[in-house]
C-alpha cells in the first residue's frame, strides 16, 4: 500500500510548510476532447477505488516493506529516499490502518459540467501533509469518467438518428443495443477492461467484454443482468471452413431461429455480399432469424452502405412509419474504425440513403476503452486550501501565467444545484448546507456507513440527469467568483 | 475464469467445423506507430499473462458461475448464449482444470521486426475448438510489448545525443536516468501501472511509479532495486509556502546535499527563472547539491532552454571534452508534451544551442504508458492451421482483398535467427529443430518446468538485441515465402 504513488508524492510530506490542515480536490477541466460546446460528463469509479484501496487497513508489515524498499529507491548521489514512515505507522496503530483523510465525492453517476470538483480530500492535524499521498490512485476517476462520458455522448448521436428515422424513435427498445463494446482485447489489462467496460454499461447493454459485464451484474447490480450479446464469426471461423458459405451454412444451422452475426470480409467483401448471401439466403429466411453483417474494413461509411444495399436487394425491406427503409431479418454492425466522428458520418449517410438507424448497429473497441487519456477531459488534483501549524488559514489557487486553463479554485469547495446545474461554491459562508452538498463524505479517516445504489439506478440517475442539462453552463457561484477576484486582487498588491 | 473473454468467443465452438487440431498465433504488423522505417521492436509481457490467468485451475465453481451468468447474457429474443460447457467440465475433471492448450512464445525481451509471431496457441483433440478461447488475454501482450518498444526508441534518441555531446558518450552513467516515468496517475488502473512501468524499467531505471518499481524489485528480480527517483515537488508544495522562494528554500535545507527537483511554472516560469532563482542560488551552491528545474507548460523546446540559459546565467557552465555546455550543479527536466517527436526536437535544440544532453532529462507519463493502443504496432492473433475431424489438414491463411496489411501466414510456425534476424519458418519440413525454434513452449495444457531469467538479465539482452538489429529486414525465410506463393496460386485455382 505505502508505494500505491509517485515517488515524489513520498517525499512530500517533508516540503509542505507545518501545517494542521491542508485540502486539495479533483476536478476535469474541459469536456471530452477538449470540447467546449458540450462541457457535460458522467461522472463514475469513486466506488471501485474506495472499496480496492481506501478501504484497506495498511498493517506493519506495508510500512517495512515500503522501508526495505524506500531504502533503495534512491538516485546513486543521493543518500536515502524519504518517506512519511512515522506517519504511516502512527496511523496502522491508532487509527486501525485506515489512511487519515477525508473524502467527499460526487455520487456515483453523476452529470456535472467541466470544472465541478468530483472529489475533496480533508487532512487533519498530524495528517495534514498526507493530503495529496492518495492523489494518484484517485486521479484513476478519469479514466471511468471518461469512458462513461464518450459512451453517453455516443448515445446521444445514435438517439438522434432513432428520433428522426426508427419506428419508436428514441424510445426503440433496440437503442441500448446500438453501442457494442467491443474493447476488452485493447485493454492493457483485464482489471482496464472491467472499469472502462463497466463505464460504457451505464449507458448500453451492448458489450462483448464479458469480465465487465460478470462484474456488474453479480457485484454491482444483486445479480441482475446488464450486458447481451449474441453468437458471431470472427475470421478464424469464417477461413476454418472450405468455403465462406460453408461457415455462414453452419451458423444459419446453428444459430439461424435467432440473432447471429457475421463477418464478410475475410476473402472480398464485394463478393461476399453479391455472391456468397443470396446464394444462403433462402436456408437463412427459412429458419426465420435475424443476421446482422459485419463489415470490418476499408471506408466505414461505404462498407455499411454497401451491406444495407446487400441486404435490401438480398432480404427486401420494409418502409416504417418514418419512412425508412428497414431490410427485412437482416441489419448490419460496423466494428471498424468506430469513434464519435466516424459515428455520425455512418448514420447521417445511412439516413440520407433512406435506410432507418434500427438497421446499424455499432461495435467500437480501442476507441471505446484504450484511445482515451487523462488529457482528453484535463483531469487534475489541486490544493486549494492550506491551515498553517501557528493557525493561519491560506486559500490557494493555482493561476500559472499563460495557461489560464489550469486555474484551479481556492479554499473548500461545496457543490449545490443551482437551476437544475450542479455549481460550485465556497464550502464555508452557509451557501451550502451540509445535506444540500453533492459533495458527500465517502470515507473518513476509515469506511463510513454508505448504502450504493444499485447499477439500474446509476444507469436511471444518467438517463434522467443527463438529457436535463444544458450542454454548457457557468458551473461557477456568484460568491465563489467573488472570492477568485479578491485572491487575485490581493497577489496583484 | 470462464469470462474472461470476448462473448462471441464463448459460442467459437460451435462455429467452427469438427477438426481435431487448431493452430493460431498471434503477430504486431507494424513497427511502432505504423513506422516502416523501423519495425523492431522489444517483446515482453507473457509471463505476467501465464501466470496470473493460465496457471490458475479452473473449478467446477467457476463452470457453475459462468453457466448461471451465460444463461443471462443474451439479447431478449434469442434463447440461450451458448459457452463450452462441457468441455470446461472435461477439462476441470481430467486435466486438474487446467486450460487445454499448448502455447509457445519468444523469451521475455526477445527483439524481433514486425511479423515474427510472438506466440502460437495449438489445441487437439477433443478440445481443438478451444484454440482461440484466451486470445483476448494473449492479445493484452500488445500493452507490455508496445511500451517497452517506445522506451528503447526514446532510449535511441537520447542515446544519438549523449554520443554527439556527453563526456562520456552513450556510455555515460547518466543516461540510464534520462527517460523518467511519470506515468502513474495517466494509467487506467493499478495493474496498467505495473505493467506498463515494469516495460519501461526494461530500458531505464528512471521512475516514479512505484507500484512498477516495487514489483519489478521484489517479483522479478530477486530484491536488487531496477528503480530510482529524487524528492521533488509539484505545484502543490510550491503554492503552499507563501513565496515560491521559500518553497525552494525549504527543499535546499532538506534535500540541498543530494539532488532535488523543483517545479518552476506555478505562477510565472519567466519571473522564476530570472528572479527566484537567482535569489536562492548562493544557499543552493552552499550545500553542495544538484538542483533540477523543471518547467510544466508551455513550448516544451523553449521552457528547456530557457532553464538552460537560467542555469547558466546563475549557476555557471563548464565545457565538457566534447565542446558542449555543462551547467554546474543544475539541469532541466522537461516532463510535459513527451513524445518520440518532441523528444528529438528538444535534443536537438539543446545541442544546437551549446548545451549536453547530459543536462537535460525528460519525464514521459500518459505518453508513455496511455496514450498507445493495439494499432499502435497493429496487434492480431491469426488462425493459421486446422486438421479437420476426418484428418485432413488444412493450412489457413488470411488474405483480405484491398487490405494487403492484414495478411497472416499459413501453417505452423517456428522462429529461427537467419544471419542475427529472428526469422519466421513453416514448422515444418525440417528448416528448424526444437532446440533452435524461438517459439518456447511455455505451457502445455498445464504449467511447464520453466526459470525465468531475472529482470536484469532481459536488460542485458535487449541492450545487447536491439543494437545487433537492423532496422528493418524481411523476416519472411524462403520456405514460408515459397508456402504462401503455393498457397495463394492453389486458391487462385
Amino acid at each position: 500500500m505505502g508505494i500505491l504513488t509517485d515517488s515524489y508524492k513520498a517525499s512530500h510530506f517533508l516540503q509542505y510548510p507545518p501545517c494542521q490542515r491542508m485540502i486539495a480536490y479533483g476536478e476535469f477541466r474541459s469536456g471530452f476532447d477538449r470540447d467546449t460546446e458540450d462541457t457535460r460528463m458522467v461522472v463514475y469509479g469513486i466506488r471501485y477505488l474506495l472499496e480496492t484501496y481506501l478501504h484497506r487497513q495498511w498493517t506493519i508489515e506495508d510500512v517495512e516493506k515500503a522501508d526495505k524498499f524506500y531504502s533503495t529507491h534512491k538516485a546513486p548521489s543521493f543518500t536515502a529516499f524519504p518517506f512519511p514512515k512515522d506517519l504511516f505507522l502512527e496511523f496502522v496503530h491508532n487509527n486501525n490502518g485506515y489512511f487519515p483523510v477525508k473524502l467527499q465525492a460526487l455520487p456515483e453517476g453523476t452529470c456535472v459540467h467541466a470544472h465541478v470538483p468530483v472529489y475533496q480530500i480533508t487532512s487533519s492535524g498530524q495528517y495534514a501533509a498526507l493530503c495529496t499521498f492518495l492523489e494518484v490512485i484517485l486521479t484513476m476517476m478519469w479514466y471511468p469518467t471518461t469512458v462513461a462520458t464518450l459512451s453517453r455522448r455516443a448515445r446521444d448521436v445514435i438517439e438522434a438518428a432513432f428520433e428522426e428515422s426508427a419506428e419508436a424513435g428514441a424510445a426503440s427498445l433496440l437503442l441500448p443495443s446500438r453501442l457494442h463494446d467491443f474493447g476488452f482485447r485493447g485493454c492493457c489489462t483485464v482489471e482496464q477492461s472491467v472499469i472502462g467496460g463497466a463505464a460504457h454499461l451505464l449507458n448500453f447493454t451492448g458489450t462483448d467484454t464479458l469480465s465487465a459485464a460478470y462484474y456488474v451484474q453479480f457485484e454491482l447490480n444483486g445479480g441482475e443482468p446488464v450486458g447481451a450479446s449474441i453468437p458471431a464469426t470472427e475470421h478464424s471461423v469464417m477461413t476454418a471452413w472450405a468455403t465462406e458459405r460453408a461457415a455462414i451454412e453452419n451458423m444459419i444451422d446453428r444459430f439461424g431461429d435467432g440473432l447471429f452475426a457475421c463477418v464478410m470480409d475475410s476473402y472480398d467483401y464485394m463478393r461476399a455480399l453479391s455472391e456468397v448471401l443470396p446464394g444462403v439466403a433462402e436456408k437463412k429466411v427459412g429458419r426465420g432469424g435475424f443476421m446482422v453483417l459485419r463489415p470490418d474494413s476499408g471506408n466505414p461509411v461505404e462498407a455499411v452502405l454497401e451491406a444495407l444495399r446487400a441486404a435490401e436487394k438480398v432480404f427486401g425491406v420494409d418502409i416504417n412509419s418514418k419512412g425508412y427503409k428497414v431490410p427485412r431479418g437482416a441489419g448490419v454492425i460496423q466494428g471498424d474504425g468506430i469513434n464519435l466522428t466516424s459515428l455520425s458520418m455512418i448514420l447521417s449517410a445511412v439516413l440520407k440513403h433512406g435506410y432507418s438507424a434500427e438497421a446499424v448497429a455499432f461495435g467500437m473497441g480501442g476507441g471505446l476503452l484504450q484511445k482515451v487519456n487523462r488529457d482528453t477531459m484535463s483531469f487534475a488534483t489541486k490544493l486549494s486550501h492550506v491551515t498553517y501549524a501557528d493557525g493561519t488559514e491560506a486559500d490557494i489557487m493555482k493561476s500559472p501565467t499563460g495557461d489560464t486553463g489550469k486555474v484551479s479554485f481556492p479554499g473548500a469547495l461545496a457543490v449545490k444545484r443551482v437551476e437544475g446545474v450542479p455549481t460550485v461554491f465556497p464550502a464555508e459562508g452557509g451557501y451550502v448546507s451540509e445535506e444540500e452538498d453533492m459533495l458527500q463524505t465517502v470515507y473518513d479517516c476509515g469506511p463510513v456507513k454508505k448504502e450504493w445504489p444499485l447499477f439500474r439506478e446509476l444507469r436511471a440517475r444518467i438517463a434522467n440527469e443527463w438529457p436535463a442539462l444544458p450542454k454548457k453552463a457557468n458551473v461557477v457561484s456568484q460568491p465563489l467568483t467573488d472570492k477568485i477576484q479578491n485572491f487575485k486582487r490581493r497577489r496583484q498588491q
